[in-house]
């Protein structure tokens, strides 16, 4: 079977995995200070340009948005993302569990736009009874978006501006940070992203390994006492170290963006190809991710020799099926998914 | 340097880094529907005798103790520990995070007493204003305690009799479980576990796994879609594979039990050493944490060649201190370390 | 001056308060166990035709809907409501605060209709992954809606069919009931609404109370120790009985119905006088709250006479505002606005 | 039947009363925006000698407990209270709720110690693992306290001290604070409860009010849109004037001080009359509650014409009572019951 599911069915990246072997009898200190972790943070440091960056290391995405977007809000304040955002969709309301609200603007191919943005505040405070709405407080975006958008520079500065405005942070959920730096399309180096969030998370999960995002605060805005912050809500890992190990390997030898390019040139030669043979694409985005329309007939017999997801029923004859390619995705599978095609 | 600090300072068992070696590059169903999380549910539920088991892998202790304790509570209940319990001291307020209180009984090593439990109900049902207190609707346990004690089978059905006439469900914290089921005064098996506890979790972390606690249900009462509550509190792993591997690397001929053993040898060792060259125990326990009092100059000396941790200071020329074996330690750190008490 | 603005500006009807200071030395017992407590208690079952109907008194609406949205669903599950409603909008996220979130449906009027609330949890139920969404668990009405719409009969046994179909609870948010009870194109009673939801409020704060609602269940499904409950919000008033005493005075001699019939008299008087001389209406609704449409001149010459409330701004020289009758809405001044328009 | 119950049992004092029914029919601004509510503000400010302070009106001591203990600690911190404090024992884990730890202190007469509340500050410092812990942030004292003791002058200023040395707000409950004030042995003015606390609140549920409290921040410390905080909690009153009004009337012509006068010369005359007839006090404390030991027989002879309430059992044939004045009892009935004594 070809396996084009999702970017993460496999285990881990093997410098990672090597990593891992080769540290596991280390007897390092705990809750993350490590060597390893701290080598990894003052590499992602310099990775980001941005010598005064704090780092956290967390299990996974949904807890690092709850945790980061927990911390970063004030009491009556809530957070404005996309009607397709993650954390408006498929995080089984882990930011509401915090308490506080998640509020929207529409999406386009996953990205909210600033104009948009800009409007929903003047209107917010032009609403003389604001005092008893939520206050927006904080603008979380995805990148790539969760249909694999990406936001060009011009758009994330101008986003960046309406927060200076407003006076909101702005946090970026790079679940698959990797895959959109290296697309060819992507116009953003990690510097700007620092340099233009107040907060953003370094996928690993989807990225190369085994688990863990790298949560990085770029403004000096890491709450104080983070750490106490970090096991209230069960995330702090007692052997920080197996985090700290893995992101130290992701970040040396540019493994990350290694890892990205891999993904990125399969994916772009699997999108030329449907494009080549006339498929439709349910939405055109650049990275890891490609969403096809397909016929009920081919996508069955697609099915019987390749694994990918199911996206949205279209009509009666037709849905929407999407493959992804990762860093564990072999070249020669996606030449034989494209002769099926 | 010799490394008795704690159980969770190394990696893992060499077993569980071959089986994530040795699985890394399948593709596996996310999420906890991975063939090796289904294996290792079915093992535990054999290991406890227990058929309608309902298992669910985390993270960490915390997020487990969190997640469990918030779970199995209705909004107007709190939940019953010692006052040394973990969720009291050491998880920054973890369960208050989840809106519930946190009420305490005495300690004694660590342990509750099922007669000062019984007490504690009559006076809360005796007070004619209960409705405005919080209702005790769990009580939680750790096994072996913070202090390294067990609980004997006698003290455990008193327990959960006291449970059963006031309507408490009865929680175990298992960080450590493995050493206590493998200690030489144990009296409790997994089955006797599973029995007489609502829900328990088996640690993973401090025996033998890279990360991981595997969180028990018993009587059918895991919460309907609890999938969702765990994902709720953001702790749902994507790739629940990594947990299910390193479960079922552990619970295959016997090596959660062989990690405890292991540990338990050697800790039975180097108590038996302190014992006969007259040192004096802070608390006499008989799991793999050994906590003694040191002269401070005896804890110089010892400091230059082992690391161990620090418990508390007694006066001002004395200090606890405590050793800790795991499956980590090697017999030759042991025996350089008698040498040197 | 006018005034027109909302009906919470003044205190409450006579008859309250003469109830209020005739029994106000009289020493009572505490938190709702009074003897006027127990008998509107028992007025109220008798209005709603449900002599198993347990009730609440609670100072505010907001309280109210927080607290028994809260109680009322599960852990996992969120509150559907219409993009309108007042719990989505106008309560600062005190939902959200409870840990759930607020699921939106698109408003007609302010209602929600039974069709694309079926249609709502066909798709929710049809994503393969709803595990990780927030169950709709529960959805919340008003009536009359914000902009002053009433269910019909019809319209709202459609919506408890929906409810029963996915084991949903139907909770009515009554803060302006009893104008929508006396409204001539009303369909529905008290005790039709009692018994097709699962609870409901009667809103007293806007209908003739000092302050206060009257929270109802109405299927035996009031959570065990609800008092509790009410305390932990901090939503447990010690002197029940100023709650007790208004309700008692309000359902006796059919004041809550006649105050209604009061303020929909009035309502309906100034509303075909505003169709007479040809103004536009913004929502054209049934009750006691008038929404049209002024050029923005005339408004001008209004605001010199008449205080009203701005609602929303249409076009550069058009704004819709609102006039809004209530129990204390004298004849006269009703007569006065109709001279001026 | 003589009553001595509680000091919540009757309704309001009649200038109170009076001053709702004349402003009944006025049509005033909602929310707190009403004129008597800035009125009164204002004659707090003075009152307190605090002209910088912010206050807002909150309908009951938990709700106001709740929403500012939760509002001034940050999220990583807990309240640090006595064993006996309110808010730990007789308020249903209402500041749980809110996410915040308990932190207690042994209790004398229901009051914290200075030197206990330092020593606890440096236990929690020099624990190395106390980024673990829930971090001390308020200190929450009541005045007179559940057993109706009085914090001295130096014992309120030493508490200052210890909160200023280790960056602690320090918030007083003052449920009965008028009968505090009002108390012969009394050292302490409204103006240095305002200067030695961070925020506190005068209530008027116990003293005189037909409900309400005021919370006062005196440091310039409302948190910024407390509106909001207040409404997302569920606890903002439309008709904010009710207790505007209140407030209005008790801060008018010394009202409030001379309910405490008129209550603690009834408590002192009762009070001296026990001690007169040799009874023994259970805790001997200045102010309306008197709390006394009797044996079960003349416990219940009482019975038959007093109302008062149990404390607690002492012994087989022993109990604790207690008897309570407020702005309601009569001095008669004070007589009438001396003559049963």
């Amino acid at each position: 079977m070809l396996y084009f599911v999702n970017d993460y069915s496999a285990g881990c990246h093997e410098k990672v995995m090597q990593r891992l072997v080769e540290t596991n009898l280390e007897k390092q200190a705990v809750y993350g200070e490590d060597i390893y972790s701290l080598s990894a943070k003052e590499k992602i440091r310099k990775a980001c340009d941005c010598e005064n960056a704090e780092i956290v290391f967390i299990s996974g995405g949904t807890q690092t948005n709850q945790l980061a977007i927990d911390s970063l809000l004030l009491p009556h304040e809530g957070v404005v993302c996309a009607e397709s955002g993650h954390i408006n969709v498929h995080e089984s309301g882990a930011i509401e569990y915090t308490g506080h609200k998640v509020l929207t603007l529409p999406e386009h191919d996953g990205k909210i736009d600033a104009g948009e943005l800009r409007d929903f505040m003047q209107r917010f405070y032009a609403d003389e009874n604001y005092e008893h709405c939520v206050f927006p407080g904080l603008v979380y975006i995805t990148f790539p978006t969760e249909f694999g958008a990406l936001y060009s520079r011009k758009e994330l500065e101008a986003l960046r501006k309406v927060c200076d405005e407003y006076k909101l942070s702005l946090y970026m959920d790079g679940a698959r940070l990797g895959y959109g730096l290296a697309c060819r399309e992507n116009e953003l180096t990690l510097a700007d992203i620092a340099r233009l969030t107040d907060a953003f998370y370094i996928g690993g999960n989807k990225v190369g390994a085994l688990f863990g995002e790298a949560l990085v605060f770029t403004k000096n805005n890491m709450p104080r006492h983070f750490i106490t912050h970090v096991k209230r809500h069960g995330a702090l890992m007692a052997k920080g170290r197996v985090l700290g190990v893995q992101f130290d390997a992701l970040f040396t030898d540019d493994l990350y963006m290694e890892i990205g390019r891999h993904a990125m040139r399969l994916a772009d030669k699997l999108r030329a190809a449907f494009e080549e043979k006339g498929y439709q694409f349910f939405k055109k985005t650049p990275t890891n991710q490609i969403i096809i329309v397909v016929d009920d007939e081919k996508k069955a017999e697609l099915e019987k020799k390749v694994a990918f997801s199911f996206w949205e029923k279209l009509d009666d004859t037709h849905t929407a099926i999407r493959f992804v390619t990762d860093w564990a995705t072999r070249e020669e599978d996606v030449d034989a998914l494209i002769e099926l095609l």
